[in-house]
């Protein structure tokens, strides 16, 4: 069997972490970059505007099947390459409900799962009923385009929306309300389906956010019943299979405090809440990622070790690239595993993240936290 | 603190398994490759002759610290390189005896280290003699050059190197004779130093081999007391300090029948002994490598798993490069971690090794044998 070449479209620092697993198995793997100096800049083949069709086909013409570090890509132009014969994985049927969240809820409420209560909304009438009916307060996103926390805001009447009412065509016709949801913790399944129909999870985690942004996450997610295991684990595999996606799918979920899943977001590509995976799992999701889009066979999820935190690396200011404080990490924390994607420094930003593996949660969060800190601090 | 970038002389698969950890913990490093298409091409920076000083000069020029996939730099570059101010790690006075067998034994012996009974021999006269004095037998060595098998041979009389005293000013100007040990294994100590002096150690290992080249590594080695371990890692660090090694260093070892360990070879830089680490060990030997040649402080050694093995991929005749049957091999043994380096196929090369974590060495044995099996024979 010939194994496929894989094109990644994006450059940032999901393509960069398939980079370790391409080259450990040997599988060819090829990148189209957005700028020079990108984050996968060691397998960039390509520099280019992934909003240009020639620049995709000409990059697609390079590799045997097309993946994706994000899920910007216009859906036109992943049908276009599909309709003249290309391998996108996962397929533009399924990133259509990546890419929209209104498509996405829509779909989710046709396989019965379970979900906060959510509207489409076209008038601020429309919205004020929403908030009226859902406790006087409600979440409203913009349908494309949001993340990290971008796109999303917490509202109590119309008027907090009033900039996107007025740009509404531009953020995709209309906007989602969603029901405020009175959770006790965040979670996420992490899966991987390859084209054959093979499908694994990994263990389900516990996600917490800072300003809409992923900082903690802890594997496996700590006093999770089995029912709740097999829950996540079977949306999971609903989503996976009903919406036709390939490769990892992260399932980011809201556990209430009776013990319900509502499920939050969707990522069809590896996601932050994974990157315990690359040092607690068997099979990092960027492995399986790299098996999934080649329809390979999945790898084993099983976890290495007891627990697993991951801590992510935010920029703290324009100069600090947390490299420059590994001597004193390294010296204090011999066991974390320290991770940093080649960027810029810039506040906020993505820079890297740590991950611990220790016999508790516990252990491995304090130790985590604190290797973190010195590369934030020095 | 600025973090060094590393440049690797030598494009093979030791620079190449040097890449996913550098490109994890956002390292720069630079590959000074024999060809376009080398093993290590991802990283390669620059492509020349390492016999040529110019070449190397300009390569180092372009980095912060000099290391090595091999052994074969001609000495008198390296102590060029030193005298211009540039960093080589591991020093040129640990390499010399890395790279010349008489003078390692030499100074294992002032070390007071044991080892097989060795003389330096200038004339087939003395090597009768060292026969007579050793049962009739002995392994005869050249001092430089050899590798995997090549530059020994065992021997019965003075009469069956008499190729090798012909041509012996080329080989290093005299052979090595040793003993022929009567062992019942082989064991290898993984250790790693950097140039502040830190210094840690795997678990001892046993090491199988087929026709003078490793086929087997089993982490732990089965039934070594601690005794035996305790001495291992006692004749590692003799050697990383006495010789002045920086990286890593491995010291490949017979164990005889009343206990005692009797050291055979040394390699300065990560070795195939070692090559369980990457999924085995939070720290890998190239990650370790990597930090020990930086001078950074070095990671934790500890085994991820109560048994690890590795067994080699050679290649079995010019045309499989064992990823064409990795849909075979990944579906039939999903816990397998599959490593190619990217070569062209041809018999008995090394193309790509298996590494299985299992809860005994036995059970790893049986898995890393059979997906092996598959890759060879599909």
């Amino acid at each position: 069997m010939q194994i496929p070449r894989i094109g990644v479209i994006g450059g940032g620092q999901l393509a960069r972490m398939m980079v370790p697993p391409a080259v450990a198995l040997g599988l060819e793997l090829h990148v189209l970059a957005e700028t020079d100096g990108s984050s996968a800049a060691i397998a960039a083949t390509a520099v280019g505007d992934y909003n240009q069709f020639e620049v995709v086909r000409d990059f697609a013409k390079t590799v045997d099947v097309i993946t994706f570090d994000h899920e910007h890509v216009p859906l036109t132009i992943l049908e276009r390459l599909e309709a003249e014969g290309f391998s996108v994985q996962p397929p533009a049927k399924a990133l259509a409900f990546a890419q929209n969240k209104l498509h996405m809820r829509a779909r989710l409420a046709q396989l019965n799962l379970p979900m906060p209560a959510w509207r489409e909304i076209h008038t601020a009438a429309q919205l004020d009923e929403f908030i009226a009916q859902h406790g006087g307060v409600a979440i409203l996103k913009t349908p494309i385009g949001g993340y990290d926390g971008k796109g999303v805001r917490v509202i109590r009447s119309s008027g907090d929306a009033a900039d996107w009412f007025e740009n509404i065509e531009r953020l995709g016709g209309a906007l989602l309300a969603e029901e405020k949801v009175a959770f006790t913790r965040e979670l996420a399944q992490l899966s991987a389906r390859n084209s054959s129909g093979d499908f694994a999870t990994w263990s389900l985690v516990e996600t917490r956010q800072e300003n809409g942004v992923c900082s903690v996450v802890i594997s496996p997610a700590p006093n999770a019943n089995q029912t709740t295991l097999d829950h996540a684990a079977q949306i999971a595999r609903t989503i996976s299979e009903g919406l036709g996606v390939t490769g990892v799918l992260a399932v980011e979920m809201f556990e209430t405090s009776d013990g319900r899943l509502l499920i939050n977001e969707l990522a069809m590509r590896p996601h932050n809440s994974g990157h315990f995976s690359i040092d607690g799992s068997v099979t990092s999701q960027f492995e399986q990622h790299l098996r999934a889009v080649a329809n390979l066979p999945l790898g084993d999820t099983s976890s290495t070790a007891a627990a697993a935190v991951m801590v992510n690396l935010l920029g703290v200011d324009d100069s600090n690239d947390f490299v420059r404080h590994f001597d004193k990490a390294m010296r204090e924390h011999p066991s974390a595993k320290l991770h940093t994607y080649g960027k810029t420094a810039r506040s906020g930003r993505k820079m890297g993240h740590v991950t611990v593996l220790d016999q508790t949660s516990a252990a491995a969060l304090d130790v985590a936290q604190a290797a973190a800190e010195v590369l934030r601090r020095g």
